[in-house]
């Protein structure tokens, strides 16, 4: 089955293509299903495209009895053994989590076995190691579907841009609480009654919290930051928070300012005043302006900014996850995998020369959006103003209106670091003058 | 100059890299200007990316003494050998057109250099010629900046959709008709007279019949197509119409209805009754809806819809021309020959395995917007759906609306072959009852 296959060239000669590239599948739910399906549909294609036949060797599942639509010959639920056996070339692991698959897939690497992933977890904590692994052997180590499902990323970050300086990735990489927001925004519900609403539709796991805590976008954001700025970025370093603070009341208060809310996962290079470099890397709520373009993508969808020196800005879009948008992904890092075997090369190693400091969050410039109740009396703003001042903080726009006996006041800032924006925060909810801090959110997108 | 260096690596400790990667530049202009520039300013850190540094051995402009801002010793008026000189390992194009550039970049080629290139005239008549002296020689053939500018959009289509099955491949990917369109929806002028601003302004060349006769476009078309369906499609297989048609009244016209006019390269695999597949490629000017995200792209901004089996919907959208961007392009792909050689493998080659035919313009399937003043009398819609009725053609929607003592009738058609559709408009234009056909447009982007 690994011997050489004639496959037609365009011009009809007979082209022999190279020894087969042979598959360990680790995991076979709604991804491993489709990877599954499509070598086995695209069989013919897949092999002109690649220069060798794609071809699956063993499938390791937790229980094989429970895939009868799976050939029984392939499924083995020792998934240690199978990545180590010498039919195989590749692991595709799609299994998720650290432990066991660390440990699976450094054992591949070492047996020159090379690797496929969507293990935006693993890869977020541990891609040093693997990509060590991989180098001391030689094997290509690919993970286009760990990040922004079936959108061209990583990819182009690696590769396309990499005569470029990159200075920031911005944009929603988590479905989940993408639809969760939009719902809120669209039916004026609070989060804890569209995270159940979601739950029933499908939208969100039984245990919601890797994605509605912001672990699953931490994760995405420390790849994103360690390709765009050839530097270790891990998880830990991502500043996070989720979505369960998000309020009705925060929507409508953006809605009022023709703006929404929405989760971003944002990644810059941060240049202080003595020209030294920094990267930031954090996940939380953003108010944006309605007229942006992340502003419009609804639902399931993922779209991510790209800024650099000579390109400017770019935007990618598509599906950010399901089991075909993830296998598309997954497979064209399997033809990857094999034209570099035909090619005699290799992909593209671990970038990381640039080896810039992370930045707390504390540091970070960032502008706030902040919504109070306040009495409505004179004085009020000035007292308000007093307290940004106090703190460094110049104010960008303020906004007063009257509403029955109490006032609404609106308040953006100027960017300033993320700490001095907060201190004022809490000391402005302590003045007497305030009945309520209704809404605090940062803001993106728009000029300053 | 070409001996190994020591770049520090991300654990401080020195990396080895390869031998430099000599660059001979053929033109010198915008885009070479910025290539030059960002490969001394980056020099260690493209160094660093690449695996070895990246330095230019020479560059060839028509006249060296008008170059003033670059080293002498570098300068030559002699491309032709420069291209095949031994201390040269990696050409890169940025002259443009057909010929003398095609007996260059073959000599070279044949001469075991890698091209980097962002020609798209040249690609779309020459690609199956330049790809095979490439496959012959060893040499990488690689050219990013050919279409879309900075957008990484053929490294997706060559290696991240390499795995799936694309269906579609639609966008703007020429800002010159862009910044016309967008100009004459926004101001209402005519096509001549905001031609003639662009001009002033710079954003038409003198001779813009490149641009707004479509053949840029049509280029790039040819290129996207023959990536996307594995077929080799030449400018001369598009369809191709201009923006120098697309009157005040047909921007009007589609204001009216809530959608605006974009000069669409449209590629598309087409499936016949019988199941066989064909490749269709066209660019012409396209009515779409104003909430569609093609319409929102102003400027000189590209933006490219792709839709594949397994990924869905995707879009690219970033800055389609420009030094700096373009630039960012070609540094990429620089890169990306360093790294193969680095690692000893090479590039994608040229995929050309499916071989579909190429569906004729009458043959494929479009939907037309026709905008009609008629006589204000009963019967009239009977006898312009009866036109539509008796070329197979289906309607779609109908909209009726007096002004004055005329009629406008507007008709939206279902899919039919283009050439029943352009028939049943030439009739329509006979009928007594029709004063003027004051619009036709193809429409996309729209439900059925």
């Amino acid at each position: 089955m690994s011997s050489s296959t004639a496959v037609p060239a365009a011009d009809g000669e007979p082209l022999v293509a190279g020894r087969a590239l042979r598959v360990a599948l680790l995991g076979c739910g709604t991804v491993g299903g489709e990877v599954a399906r499509l070598l086995a549909e695209q069989a013919t294609e897949l092999a002109a495209r690649a220069g060798a036949p794609v071809e699956l060797s063993g499938i390791a599942v937790r229980r094989p009895d429970k895939h009868p639509e799976l050939p029984t010959e392939l499924l083995t639920d020792d998934a240690a053994g199978l990545v180590v056996r010498p039919d195989v070339d590749v692991v595709v692991e799609l299994v998720g989590g650290i432990e066991p698959v660390r440990g699976w897939l450094l054992a591949a690497l070492r047996a020159g076995k090379s690797v496929v992933t969507a293990n935006k977890a693993l890869l977020a904590e541990h891609s040093a190691e693997l990509f060590e692994a991989a180098d001391a052997a030689g094997a290509d180590l690919y993970f286009e579907a760990a990040v922004a499902g079936a959108i061209p990323l990583l990819r182009p970050l690696r590769e396309s841009l990499a005569g470029d300086r990159i200075t920031r990735v911005m944009g929603i990489v988590n479905g989940t609480t993408n639809y969760i927001l939009s719902a809120m925004d669209t039916t004026g519900a609070g989060y804890a009654e569209t995270l159940d609403e979601a739950s029933r539709l499908g939208y969100a796991e039984a245990d919601p919290s890797a994605d509605v805590d912001g672990y699953d976008a931490a994760s995405k954001a420390a790849i994103l930051a360690s390709l765009a700025f050839h530097t270790r970025v891990t998880a830990s370093d991502v500043h996070r928070e989720g979505i369960a603070q998000v309020t009705a009341s925060d929507l409508v208060a953006a809605r009022v300012l023709g703006r929404t809310v929405k989760l971003l996962a944002i990644c810059e290079r941060v240049t202080a005043d003595d020209g030294t470099e920094s990267v930031s890397a954090r996940v939380h709520p953003v108010m944006i302006p309605r007229g942006h373009q992340l502003a419009g993508v609804g639902g399931a969808f993922n779209a991510v900014y790209v800024e650099a020196d000579a390109a400017g800005e770019l935007m990618f879009y598509g599906q950010g996850a399901g089991g075909a948008p993830t296998a598309s992904a997954v497979l064209g890092d399997l033809v990857a995998v094999a034209r570099n075997r035909v090619a005699g090369g290799r992909g593209p190693r671990e970038s990381a020369h640039a080896a810039l400091p992370v930045r707390p969050m504390g540091q970070t410039p960032t502008r706030y959006h902040v919504s109070l109740d306040v009495a409505d009396r004179a004085g009020v703003l000035a007292q308000v103003a007093q307290a940004f001042a106090g703190h460094g903080v110049s104010i960008a726009a303020v906004r007063q209106r009257d509403a029955n006996d109490t006032a609404s006041l609106v308040v953006v800032t100027h960017l300033a670091p993320d700490a001095a924006l907060r201190s004022t925060v809490d000391e402005i909810a302590k003045l007497d003058v305030v009945h309520e801090v209704v809404s605090v959110m940062r803001v993106e997108g728009e000029d300053q």
